[in-house]
This record gives C-alpha cells, structure tokens and sequence, in this order.
C-alpha cells in the first residue's frame, strides 16, 4: 500500500509519501515515491504516485524523458498544462499496459499528484485519475490524498486551512497525517519524504526523509500523544440522562474543570450558543 | 453507512453508534443502532450493529424474545457464553436470509458489537463476525469498531489506554472517533447516541443522544479544533536538508518557541535520545 498526501495554502506546498512497496506480504521493499522536476527560478514540480510501481515508474521515466529534452513539464505554460501533461502519460502508459494487466485480472490504478508552480503562477496542487483526467484543489479543500486515505483524513480535515495555515505548520500536519496512516496500518511505512516548498521560491530547498525509528520521529510521535491526551483531558466533560429513550433536554458540562489550572482558555466560536446549565 | 465503536477500559465500557441508514443515496433514514439489555444488578449488555438493517433488526428481535423469556442473554453465565448466543442469532438469521441475499448479490454483511458485563466479572467487549464468531478486546487493544472505521481509528490508536483512561475521557474520545468520521463521510451521520458505563454498575444509567445541530456536539467540535490547531503549533518545527536525496544528518529543531509563554512542557519519554542540534 502507499499514503502520499499534498497540501497547498497561500504560503506553498507541502508534499509528503511514505516509501512501501509489496507485492504479496512476503515482498516488501522500499521505494522512493516522490520525484522533482526543477528548472531554478522558472519551475518546480513535485510528484507522488501510488499504484503498481511498474506502472508509475514508467510514467516517471516518461515525464522525465521529456523534460530532459525541454519538453512536457519543461516547457507547460501552466500548472494546469503540466498536470495535462502528466496525464497524457497516464494515458500513454495506460494504452500500453491495461490490456495486459486487465487479462489477470489486475487493475491499472496508477494515481499521481502534482504540486508546483510555474513562474508567474501561484503554487497549485492536482491528482491525476487512473484514466489521466486531472482534479485541482480548491481553496476550500486544500489538500489531495492518494493511496491509503482515510486514517491521514481526520488530522487534514481539522486543522488545513488556506489562508492561515504556514508551510511550517502544514509539513507537521502532513507528518501527522503521514504518521497516523503508519500506526493504523503496517503497509504504510517508513522512510517518509517530506518536502516543503514556499511559494515563489521556485527551487527544492527544503526536503527531508525520515528513516524507520528515526529519534525526531519518535519524538514528534510522542510529543503529538501527550498534547492529544491533554487537549481530551480538557474538553469538558459530556453529561448523560439516565436511560436510553429518555427524552434528552441535558446539556455538557461547560465548567472546564482544567481552566482553574491555568490551562489556555479556548476562544468561544461565533454562532455558538452556550447553552444553559440545566441539571 | 455505519461507524458504532466501542472502548473497553479498567474503568468500564463506552458504545457509541451514529443513527445513517441508507439503501442508496436518495433514501436515506435515521435508526437506532444501539439496543441495550439490562437485568438491574445482575448483567448489562449493550449491543451495536452494522450491515444491512433487516439482518441486523432480525438478530435483535430474536435476542430481545429470548431475553424476555429468560433465555440467551438472560441466562449466559459469562460473557463469553453471551457472545456466542449472541453469534447463534446472527448465524440463524444468516441461515435464514443469507441464500436469497446472494442470488441478487448481496452479502450476508452484519457486525454486531457486544459490550456488557456479568455480575462476578468484569466489563467485557466482543465483535461478531458475520460469520457468528467472537472476537474479544485485549489490553493492548482495547476497542472495537464496526462500519466505517478508517477515519475514527487514529484517535484511539493516539489515545485510549486500558488502564490509565478514565471511563469520562473515554467518552470524550468516542464522541470525537464518531465525530471525524461524520466529518470526513457524510453517510455516517447523526443522531450519535452514547453510552457510558461503569464498572459493576450493573445499571444503565448514562446515555445521551446527539441530535444533528446539537449545539454542545458543535461546541466539542470547535474547542477540539482549535486545540489540535494549538497542539500542532506547540510541536517543535521540522529542521530540513537541501534537496531531495541528500544524506541527510539535520535534526528536527527541539527547542520549543512557545516554551516561553507558558506552555505545558512535556515530559521526555525514555528511550528517546534528544539528537544534538547540528546545523
């Protein structure tokens, strides 16, 4: 299985894949997902995959024949040309391989994401299909995610926000996200690259891969425990009725039992009413 | 779709389940999926349900018939033995419906979670497999989850603790495990309703039902965001190399910038070696 992730805000892109590889539990490997096509000061591309490794591999070769020779993402005029681009070879090793696959009964289901920005443009993040169609986030959902989604989601779901969200906050959020895919699920799995790109920067400066049992790991893991329990801890308490079926007219408990420690009073949100202390 | 969960700690058992049904996406409706049976001092048991909502009401109603005669449930000794007559009704139904569904392509797909506990031992957590068998919580993992699980498990995985978790933060991490998978799948949906129970107890005594709009459920929400937001800050930032596939030696930078102004500071865990801060 794979987990890559990207996400996109006003400040740049984070870009972040595990390194997991099995065909058949008994052939696990390790590989590197992430790919970077750079022209400095004009282009930058960052591309995850998820699928068959031979699948996605030749789609990397292709692109990166291309733009070798200055073609395909070395001369797209915009990031939406570039994800065109990717997915023309989507496409083309589709056309190749499919039939083949599809006769024992395997499914081409290659799955890329594109991040980066093209000299003039914003920062801009897209998937492309199986099929090389191409899906761009929005300022509402910022972010996409490929291979093993679902555990990663929640983290992304409350925390990412366009405007506010730093490049320096996202790459946490990604290794959060990339970390929470591993502990729930052992066909994701370390190395982890993590690449942070700030936008205008049009260059790779920052990239980093966490190795298995790397001790900064560990410690941003145990760190994210503890800061988790604490912020449970300080929810206020849930009250209950007394039996299912029962009409419920009860509300929480708002008394923060914890605010009387010094802990960080939460901002109340607008539109929220509290409601009234009944018994 | 459905997400029902349950935690088994030292302290007693929390079930949750939302209250979605859908036979597609035009006819969607709200059902009870947590049913409960109590004989007051003597054995509680709450039972929850995933999969097709005529098979899973069948297994239910057979239940309810025999614990009203003083059968099945009314009469197991342990809980081990109330889940095995809880996996006879499931693989009567199964017997019963199990043919027909599978000549339109239905599968045969109820889960059913039994949390409960018989006077003499303590509080216990089964799964039952559509197949009828029983799976038991451990130690180690000490919860179970049934439906649409992906979303809510990190939470659990970060969180609960057989021995240290209060029977209080329990619920609150229930309610958030339902709460992301609401959140990231609209076919999981309130009303959620919420047991606690405490150990030999032997009662039914707390239980809530969020309805949709629940402005506490709204307010949970809202201090839980802007606490992983607070949380997330509080990490210490990542240290980055260069580019992608540099040796790479850097180190995530430890020194807290928040440390200042009064954030809790968490303990180091042993065996994690604080790594020197190179350049």
């Amino acid at each position: 299985m794979t987990y890559c992730l990207g996400i996109v805000t006003k400040y740049g892109l984070v870009m972040a894949s595990d390194s997991r590889t099995n065909a058949g539990y008994d052939q696990v490997n390790t590989v590197k997902k992430m790919h970077t096509f750079v022209t400095p000061g004009e282009r930058v591309f960052i591309i995850l995959a998820s699928g068959s490794l031979s699948c996605t591999q030749s789609v990397v070769t292709l692109l990166r024949r291309d733009f070798d020779k200055g073609e395909g993402l070395a001369k797209a005029a915009t990031m939406y040309d570039a994800a065109r681009a990717v997915g023309d070879k989507v496409r083309a090793v589709r056309e190749v391989d499919k039939a083949a696959l599809e006769q024992d009964d395997y499914k081409f289901n290659v799955h890329i994401l594109l991040g980066g920005q093209i000299k003039g443009e914003p920062p801009q993040l897209f998937m492309l299909y199986p099929q090389g169609n191409p899906l761009q986030t929005s300022e509402e959902s910022p972010y996409l995610q490929i291979g093993e989604t679902k555990y990663g989601r929640p983290i992304l779901d409350r925390g990412i926000r366009f405007d506010k969200t730093t490049l320096e906050e996202a790459a946490k959020y990604a290794l959060l996200s990339m970390d929470s895919t591993m502990k729930s699920n052992v066909t994701v799995g370390p190395p982890v690259d993590l690449l942070a790109y700030p936008a205008d920067e049009l260059d790779v400066t920052r990239h980093r891969r966490f190795m298995p049992d790397d001790p900064d790991l560990a410690k941003i893991r145990n760190r994210w425990e503890q800061a988790l329990r604490q912020a449970v801890a300080r929810l206020p308490d849930l009250r209950f009725n007394n039996r299912p079926g029962v009409r419920e007219e009860e509300s929480i408990q708002l008394v923060d039992r914890n605010s009387a420690e010094g802990a960080p009073e939460l901002q109340p949100q607008a539109g929220v009413r509290t409601p009234p202390q009944t018994s």
